[in-house]
């Protein structure tokens, strides 16, 4: 059984919005065993779509368009459905009414252009938008189960959940000969590099290998993918575990978890078993550290808070950090990284404290100091409520967006190490100093 | 002329990683007249990728491929050149002594297996990389010429701007007839709905004009889309901006600006032009306001700092927000945010300062205080030093991720209104207290 995704809107074909939803969908697809053969993008412009939607529904059994359901004139997906299939579009009272009902509870007055996505080709069933105004569409038409979803990622996602899975189960349930299991799954990994995986994982990454292992690179993370296919599910999946297993086996403490299991959130798993909190003083990631942390649900527990000493001034008042120091080895130093975390566990309370401070470009690097030397010090309670400080040198590459990035998991990682109880020299990535 | 881009590798067809390359080489060709049909993604499957490069060279007068160089078993693509064009690889010194001199830089031996990326099929050109090993690859094959890059974006993009552009200028400027100038623009607004949008644009959205105006949504923020389409270059211009100068005049103050100009970007313009010096105090948005913030190069003469006073006791010890208050009103009330932002603007001495609480979900909510509550407060120096506070409430839709979005994007956009003068009204979403 193969698939077309179809995504609709001139910001996908002139690039000025990157189309995440064929991503999506064609993950949501692979696990059911449902391959994606074409993801397609056209413009906002009636004849195309509707050529497109002629095209794919012979070449495939499923098609999900996405995109063109919103209420404004360059919106063009149902009347370029109603043009392939020879219908016209007719208005539902129903989805009026629901629209309506949508801008009521929100206390407002509902747009008269509102109206048209009410509106479907004749013969095509609506599907219920449970987080937004555009109901979907759903047709046989030729070959294919077409779907109409709105492009707005939410809401494609609750209608797949809502509307797209429960027919493919039916499916699935009457034709158990369509089914095969693919199973997929990602270990992540942070502080090391792509070569090396490879050395590692070793004869796992031969071809001819089920499940079938390779690596990716994003973000300054090197993911292992492992993707199991066998007729017996059960198989497939004893399969990918032991293979994942062993992977993770010989990549050691830089493996952060599992498919979107991110370094934050190993981070605060960690924290939390281990009962202790976390502090954050930030320079030249600017407050990314804090942001990362607290992207994790549930974080509040093991995150006292931090600050974001842009400012020398803000160094020395807020943390601590002696004038002295900053002027004598600079703001970019071992020292002040050192201080800066000490500073931060001291005010905090915390029982761990993390320091960086870097170059971040585009402007301020120096020969001594370029564009991507950053120095992430850690501070933890020794014995008798001493502080102990270390720190670590990194020189990153890339622009300052991506300095900042891995500067910031370069602090994770370490933060992770050391409640872990791994050396922080297992980040292969530090320069000892 | 026409393109056909195709994206290498399993981790786009399942789903796993999302392609931003399609979209980024989709603007860049779009910007010099070059439409590009088919955006397509095959897995990491040499007879696959070979039979789609045989497709596409027939198809289209160019053909970018992305991904399958690097050095592990499942990087496929030049080998899939190869099967397609019926050649042998052979292997290019000068690309094998520069892949030993790549590694040697860093000061590591180059693992064997990176040899692979000095082979290329018989015929090809290779193309330099400046920031990777894989060299890329050149040949006219059928009716296309094929350049096939890197799939890291950093690598993409440089080898882009090395190779594929001069190819471009030399077609252009020998076959003038080629040349249609196709020119775009993005106004981006924050703090309007799409709908409201159109209502104010009115007439320029029709379809049949040109320059033609459409919308798009997201991550909360409605960006217009204008697209000016005309054969002679200084026309498609006038035409572009005097579209784009209308458009942003009916919208007025939520406009941030044009392209890829971000809020933190607009608000960073408008402090260096105020000579204004902000800091944040955050609780919900845990650092994303000073991040947002410090992700622009040159913030550092406008930012002095920031807190994430994530626990109580932080917020009462590093900022003095008194704790009777949060006992009183709770840590997500109007008194608390605007303690927060007085305490920060004191202790930075800056001249203004936003505090942020709220209830970021997915705990934490309560039927008075529902997930997506959050409390703005602006802090600024009135006449004689002393400190004004004013505060905002938001009932934000969305997830944890997108309420905290959506959070630092109105304090953002606050600030920003303050700094040029704007009344904070100007903001809709928020609700007058």
């Amino acid at each position: 059984m193969h698939a077309i995704i179809l995504s609709i809107g001139d910001e996908l074909v002139l690039g000025q919005t990157v189309d995440t939803n064929s991503a999506w969908l064609s993950a949501a697809l692979a696990s059911r065993g449902i391959m994606t053969r074409f993801h397609e993008t056209i413009a906002d412009d009636q004849p195309a779509i509707a050529e497109a939607l002629r095209w794919a529904s012979k070449e495939a059994d499923l098609v999900i368009a996405t995109g063109g359901l919103g209420p404004t004139d360059d919106d063009l997906t149902r009347q370029a459905l109603a043009d392939a299939m020879g219908v016209a579009l007719v208005t539902d009272e129903a989805s009026a009414a629901a629209i309506g009902e949508y801008f009521a509870k929100r206390g407002r007055a509902m747009p008269p252009r509102n109206l048209i996505q009410a509106k479907h080709p004749a013969g095509c069933a609506m599907l219920p938008n449970s987080c937004g105004t555009a109901p979907g569409l759903q047709v046989k038409f030729n070959r294919a189960m077409i779907f109409v979803t709105p492009g707005v990622p939410s809401e494609l996602f609750a209608m797949y959940r809502l509307s797209i899975e429960p027919y493919l189960d039916e499916l699935a349930a009457s034709q158990p000969a369509l089914r095969r299991t693919i199973l997929t799954q990602k270990i992540n990994t942070f502080g090391i590099g792509e070569s090396d995986v490879a050395e590692k994982l070793g004869e796992l990454m031969d071809r001819q290998r089920n499940p079938l292992v390779g690596t990716t690179v994003a973000d300054g993370l090197v993911s292992v993918r492992i993707r199991s296919e066998f007729d017996d599910p059960r198989k497939a999946q004893s399969e990918l575990d032991h293979t994942a297993n062993e992977a993770a086996r010989r990549l050691g403490a830089v493996v952060i978890g599992r498919d979107s299991q991110t370094l934050p959130a190993a981070l605060v798993d960690v924290l939390i078993a281990k009962k202790a909190r976390v502090a954050t003083a930030e320079s030249c990631t600017g407050g990314l550290v804090a942001k990362f942390i607290t992207d994790v649900a549930g974080s509040s527990s093991v995150f006292a808070g931090g600050w974001v000493t842009y400012a020398n001034e803000m160094k020395s008042s807020q943390l601590g950090v002696p004038m002295e120091l900053i002027i004598e080895h600079g703001a970019v130093s071992e020292p002040v990284a050192k201080a800066m975390a000490a500073g931060a566990l001291e005010r905090s309370g915390a029982d761990l404290a993390v320091g960086i401070t870097g170059v971040a470009g585009p402007g301020g690097g120096t020969e001594a100091k370029p564009v991507g030397t950053v120095w992430v010090a850690l501070a933890h309670r020794a014995t008798e409520g001493a502080a102990t400080t270390d720190a670590r040198l990194f020189l990153l590459p890339g622009d300052r967006e991506q300095v900042r990035d891995r500067a910031a998991k370069c602090a994770l990682q370490m933060l992770r190490f050391h409640a872990m109880g791994v050396s922080i020299d297992e980040l292969r990535w530090a320069r000892k100093n």
